[in-house]
């Protein structure tokens, strides 16, 4: 990991100069992209001008390269499109380890969520570690790592694994629809077991279903960043509504004072009277 | 841990010594323990009569100290009579070590159950592994351990635990009754997921309740040794139906079953074209 000012993987850049190799439509776009980059980059603070700006850069590349990307066969399996949004938080959160003086990994990753026990047979529990480690894959996590090591005690076989803790994770998606929000409900569930003071949130450009029945999620914000709905796309000579700024100025704040706070603090009900005392 | 035929903990034995060192009442009993014990270790297999055999010896030992035990004041808190049944487990099953050539961990024990990531801050989860392992008392397991070691990569910190894996879990009560099958139940939901070839058996002397429902349960078998009602207990001259040899002996051939098998067996899938192929 590095803590310099810049994205970890620059998710949507490499895929589009690998696909580049062999497709001229998309090396037509590489300029728009190396440019949005590079202005993206030179956006030097996070006020709220400057979130602002970094969004105006975000519509502004999105519009310009959406149409040729929609326009390829298999653009829904390529996920050219989705990787846009995912890189742009890369930018965003660029700034965080110099602003908290730490090294955090920023980047798309797998999360831990569970840990399981499965040997084949007696022989195996007594012999070897025999466990899964369950991840989920999100598309944008701010958190760290730490290694696991299972051993058998008085034993040479032991095993180890990267284990992915997420402070938050974002899900990306272009439009939201009912069946994947209950798939990310279902993953909230789990992150929030596993990881309890992971924030967790949904980020659509569209919408495509009427309600979304907050009391049945443990998932803490779900953004619809055009305000728009989905179906409004099919229309003749469809514009999208940008992006809009004061809601990824709000999901930065979150971010900023989720990061910021004490999760939890394990004399409160000493020191507070309230064994919990989770600011909400 | 030793695989010589005899318990690994006395878990009844050690209770009674510690606490007759201040009862003369307690101390009266030594002898009639000795004596189950000696008698029990003298059984030198376990076929069906020799089982039964050992039965005998219980029953007879529970008639002789339990109007003891259970005339103490605070009788339920001191558990030295839930004890003996559990003591009675370790006898049950300490020849497994020697059929199955392994060293076992065969007594009372804390088995895996979660692991969650709970640092208290963003600085805590960058510096430091910081999780909790959430683990569940059982009366008697058969099972390993594994050692776990969790570190900050490239860091010194680490954290070291032992995690207890039971291949079946036995909880042991005096009378079944509602919420302590709804107890068990939900303890059976999060030994299965973490541990999904745990054989878990509750086994209780009297039945508390009218009804089971197997279906809302992952409880693998609730046995009720004496086949009695709990309330029967409170009549004159109640005198309890003895420990039915033939549940028990059902109870080892099930474990005997259950450790000598397969769990799985990843390769089914192009073996035999079913992907779980788990025996039932």
């Amino acid at each position: 990991m590095s803590n310099k000012l810049e994205p970890q993987t620059y998710v949507h850049g490499s895929k589009l100069y690998r696909k580049a190799e062999k497709s001229s439509d998309l090396r037509a776009l590489l300029p728009l992209y190396d440019n949005w980059r590079a202005a993206s980059l030179a956006i030097a603070g996070r006020s709220d001008e400057e979130i602002a700006a970094l969004v105006t850069l975000l519509n502004a590349y999105k519009d310009a390269v959406e149409p040729v990307l929609d326009a390829r066969p298999n653009s829904a399996q390529e996920v050219l499109q989705p990787s846009i949004l995912e890189e742009f938080f890369e930018y965003l959160f660029c700034h965080l380890d110099a602003e908290f003086e730490l090294e955090l990994l920023r980047r798309p990753e797998s999360g831990f969520i569970d840990l399981a026990f499965n040997p084949r047979s007696l022989h195996d529990l007594v012999s070897c570690p025999a466990y899964t480690i369950r991840r989920k894959d999100h598309d944008f996590v701010i958190g760290s790592s730490l290694e696991l090591t299972m051993t058998v005690p008085g034993a040479d076989q032991s095993q180890n694994d990267i284990i992915v803790v997420p402070a938050v994770a974002i899900e990306c998606k272009r439009y939201l629809e009912r069946n994947m929000l209950d798939e990310c409900s279902g993953t909230a569930d789990k992150v929030k077991k596993a990881t309890p003071y992971c924030l967790y949130f949904v980020v659509a450009e569209f919408l495509k279903m009427d309600d979304a029945a907050p009391e049945m999620s443990r998932i803490d914000e779900i953004y619809v960043l055009r305000k728009q709905r989905n179906s409004e796309r099919s229309a003749l000579n469809f514009t999208p509504k940008p992006i809009d700024a004061a809601l990824v100025i709000d999901i930065y704040r979150q971010v900023q004072r989720h990061l910021s706070r004490v999760w939890w603090n394990p004399q409160s009900a000493l020191t507070t009277g309230k064994a919990f005392n989770v600011p909400r």
